[in-house]
């Protein structure tokens, strides 16, 4: 095992109606609230009016940032600052998926400077503090509920980029799996394939860690078997339940414990792929990994082998053999999801082949363990289509 | 899946000489330190000597009390409260295993207060704020290096007691394995125990959670694996490192997550066992354990085939055979483990039957899920022997 530190403060609130329960939590902390919304779907929900209505009970102001995108840009972060400020907000409500509660943590630190957010995420500076964090989540994917990560991107400049910070933490997620019976079936799957994609890249981390290890392959295999369900049962409770919680766990830091933090190169890859073209970012994962895991399946054949009898309880015998049965029993999983394997199935040809790779060369997606270069670009890219 | 909250504020540092950098989290915190420490042990390992030269560097006076029993009392901790009180600590350092941690806790809260500590845990009355609490652990058991619990004893009434409070969250917690390496052999599966236990006593609680059912499976069937090896390899410190990491991880509330709390009969006849006869708290549970498995084996045998098949690879096709077939491997475990299975090792004869009913009764020990009456005792007891 590797040296680790293992500290996560958030709380977390999950079950039916516990958003009902808000005042207790968020009272203490302050009377404005700044609320950041998406593009209006947690209105048509009555979602919005129900957290209206708690905060209103409870005395608490409240100002309201809408029209927050899938893919989040910068500039709705600093618009939402410059709103907070003169709100003279003392705490962030983010009322929605990732991209809303991203958004929240750039206005939680933004709040305190002079300088467009951007800059974090640039590593051009470190926030000294932050507002106070609360989510409430309405979608189960990127795990930002219970973790100090953000990401933006400024689309001009084709550069999405992710940021962490010990004060990026929520202070509370409120968890309502009731909340995401209304998700899609394209992005309740896309939601899926983003959490086994986050599994897969902590999994692929150096160091020997025997319980991460099964505690990972226990989440995809879980994925795996929910995912499926969903499509057929959107609005079973449980379902949506244990999606909800695999897709907080998957990226809570549990599964680093005795490891180093990933690979996350073919995170690198798919956000060039959604910055590029405004695609889902789990629509863009489920192409990326395929390719990633075929381009090195021989390097990593016993952990792929371990994943094979884990997940879809397959014993070739040989490792190899495991580690291409994983790929195909993954891909064709993807498939039955209906989420994307191939470049193509998202309307993008190769003729956009330089465009991406120079995309790969600006934001320099190497991978942390198994290093990529330039060269080898051209071939992972080749085998998206 | 039940609403729940996750919860855990104690940040881990785990690994090889984490401790020197101890600096960094405790001089921000104060200037004074009562160390709390057992019977010596870490005196001899010249772990304590190590500890005063890092204090000494980063400018930290201490006072230490010394002399925790591995059943650890009240009056030790209401001793070291005045302790803290006369020396004006404004931090607990807690250097051993569980009982040190467990007494550490109680002065942490009873620092502010001019009663007993044992009002706490009579329930008495609930700290109002307690000081930070870092611990430096050196026997893997009992998870307190991460939870909010804390068990001390009134040995005299016959009253070993639990407590849990927010305020007892560890701030800091070391875990260096290697300070585990010369743990003797039977404190060793003694520890492998008690993880084993929490890990059933969480397991039998009522919810349906799918994930945190394989993940307390997978720390079950580890501890079976690694409490093996590390009869034959002491000082292999990867084999420790799990070890530790387990014991950790089968008492932080990860295991309870969409879960109630658990059932705890288990916990409460052991905790009759150790006070009434000075067991080793381990020692105690790997008796009681069989007998309540066996006890209840009808009305849980779904549960116990599906722990037969993720921990032992025992898949009879017959549910009340496969639990039978766990209670059948996991005494055998415990044998080879040399931990005792059976009341007579540990020179306990038939004798004391009515003073263990009496405590047993005295201390309403019930279970919270499988409901115990007290005509059920007896036939519980008899299965000890």
């Amino acid at each position: 095992m590797q040296n680790f530190i293992r500290y996560n403060p958030t709380k977390v609130i999950f079950g039916k109606d516990i958003i009902d329960q808000i005042a207790e939590e968020i009272s203490p902390i302050g009377k404005k609230a700044l609320i950041v919304i998406g593009k209006g779907s947690v209105k048509a929900s009555g979602l919005y009016a129900r957290l209206v209505s708690l905060l209103n009970i409870c005395g608490i102001e409240h100002s309201t940032f809408e029209g927050i995108k899938s893919n989040p840009i910068y500039q709705d972060a600093d618009a939402a600052v410059k709103q907070a400020q003169s709100f003279k907000a003392d705490m962030v409500i983010a009322l929605g998926g990732g991209s809303v509660i991203d958004t929240a943590k750039a206005v939680a630190m933004g709040f305190y400077v002079d300088h467009s957010t951007w800059d974090f995420y640039l590593q051009k500076t470190k926030p000294e503090k932050a507002l106070p964090i609360i989510t409430i989540l309405t979608l189960a994917a990127t795990g930002t509920e219970m973790n100090p990560f953000t990401v933006l991107q400024d689309t001009e400049n084709g550069s999405k980029r992710g940021y962490g910070h010990p004060l990026l933490y929520p202070k509370v997620s409120y968890l309502d799996p009731s909340f995401t019976t209304t998700v899609p079936a394209d992005y309740t799957a896309y939601g899926v394939s983003d959490l086994i994609a986050h599994c897969l890249e902590q999994f692929f981390g150096t160091g020997n860690a025997p319980l991460t290890d099964l505690h990972t392959s226990a989440v995809i295999r879980l994925a795996v078997n929910y995912g499926l369900k969903v499509k057929d049962h959107p609005d079973d409770y449980e379902t949506r339940a244990n999606i909800m919680w695999l897709a907080t766990n998957a990226l809570n830091g549990s599964l680093t414990a005795g490891k180093n933090s990933g690979d996350w190169a073919c995170h690198g890859f798919e956000h060039s792929l959604s910055v590029l073209f405004d695609i889902a970012h789990g629509a863009g994962l489920s192409i990326v990994f395929p390719a990633w895991l075929k381009f090195h399946q021989e390097k990593i054949a016993a952990k792929l082998a371990f994943l094979a009898k884990q997940v879809f309880d397959i014993d070739t015998g040989n490792e190899l053999d495991a580690a291409k049965a994983f790929i195909h029993h993954l891909e064709k999983f993807y498939q039955q999801i209906n989420t994307p394997i191939r470049l193509k199935e998202v309307n993008i040809d190769p003729s956009a082949k330089t465009a991406i790779l120079d995309n790969f060369k600006l934001n320099k997606v190497n991978g942390q363990v198994y290093k990529l270069t330039e060269a080898d670009h051209e071939a992972l890219l080749n085998l998206m289509w």
